[in-house]
């Protein structure tokens, strides 16, 4: 909930009087053609005006009519270790921080720092998702746009997740896998053909790609910045607008 | 991010336009004695400061200075099943959300509805718990202010959440075992009783008493109400002041 403090209702008030009183003493200077009546009704509209002003401004504080707030959403990357999926996000996360935005960012790596518990398998997998994808959706819930990063690998979680959201933008950073292992920045991909770890994506546990995403980012033809920028068009056309 | 909608800008400049003219119009008036050139005056004022007043509004609406937010808080309700619990803090939830707080409701229940796999064994409610204090964090820090009511029984799993939030309220629903068993409004005693349901707190589970909570209620000794009303005013003294 937002509210106003009295200083800015003060300081508006001083303001709109500046403009108020000047308009209304060059009124009376035309209409009269008397310079010192102009002034005297200016500056006694000039102290009167001010404290209804600010009264005006407490009331108007109160009332919720036409205060409205940008809808949010929850926008999801997904997409093999390596893909881009945390870079895009960042970057998607910045712009729409910096436009005013209350947004949150949520990515795998991070959220299984706190929760180091967490395991790799099929059903352990499937219900990290879920409950990440149900936070995201009280945020969104509770007017926070979204940026969450996460392989999700399977279908079924994120289609749960997206069930749960009001509006869910699911972004498939469509790396190919030869391209992320030859990448392999965590040197990940490496440990999981030596059998190091288990339960990889897309070494010996599979990755099922989004059947009907709403942006599909092959990142081996797009550079990072224009990534980005789809994903920032996308949303300025189809999900962020201010009606 | 809220923003205003143009209407109300315009009808904010009706609205302060019709008190402003009759206070010029009475000026001149008082200092012509002129009633027609008074009342052209007012005529004149009117139809050109409403719209310099509205483009003042959108300016002003862009502006951040002195746009404050009221300061979030986790209000977290432990205590046995059946100590009353889900029933305070919806009330205090609803009283919450009547003065226009952005706030969010989690409950035990409702939560294992969504995530029917969340099993009972320490590690399983441990986890549970901590999962449920990320996601109370997560919303407080974007501003919702959090009304969360779980048996949570552990003391490490409740300072972990306690780490997590900016301003926890502990708020322990000290009803003891023998009248949480008397009531059995779930008839869920008699079953761990029976040893039909295993890991049942206060049964073959321990609850571990919250160690120094910030208010610590005896249902026993007071009425719904009244514990409604003992959280409410310490929220009023200690937590949610708009300064």
């Amino acid at each position: 909930m937002f509210y106003e403090t009295h200083w800015r209702s003060i300081i508006k008030a001083v303001s709109w009087r500046i403009m108020g009183t000047v308009a209304t003493a060059l009124l009376v200077f035309i209409f009269t053609r008397k310079l010192a009546l102009s002034l005297w009704v200016g500056a006694l509209e000039f102290t009167s005006k001010i404290g209804l002003y600010w009264l005006h401004e407490r009331v108007w504080d109160r009332l919720r009519f036409g205060k409205k707030e940008v809808r949010p959403a929850v926008i999801w990357f997904t997409g093999l270790s390596g893909a881009g999926k945390s870079t895009i996000a960042d970057k998607v996360y910045r712009a729409l921080q910096e436009r005013g935005l209350r947004v949150e960012r949520l990515d795998g790596d991070s959220v299984r720092d706190i929760f180091p518990a967490t395991g790799f398998t099929r059903p352990e997998r499937d219900q990290h998702v879920r409950r990440i994808g149900f936070l995201a959706s009280k945020l969104e819930q509770n007017g926070v746009t979204v940026v969450a990063s996460f392989v999700s690998p399977y279908e079924e979680s994120r289609q749960f997740v997206r069930g749960l959201c009001g509006r869910f933008v699911e972004v498939h950073v469509a790396t190919p896998l030869a391209e992320c292992e030859k990448r392999d920045v965590k040197g990940l991909y490496a440990k999981a053909r030596r059998g190091e770890i288990t339960n990889f994506t897309g070494i010996d546990d599979p990755y099922e790609e989004p059947t009907r995403p709403e942006l599909r980012l092959d990142t081996a033809a797009l550079s990072l910045d224009e990534s980005t920028l789809r994903v920032l068009q996308y949303l300025d056309k189809q999900v962020l607008r201010v009606s």
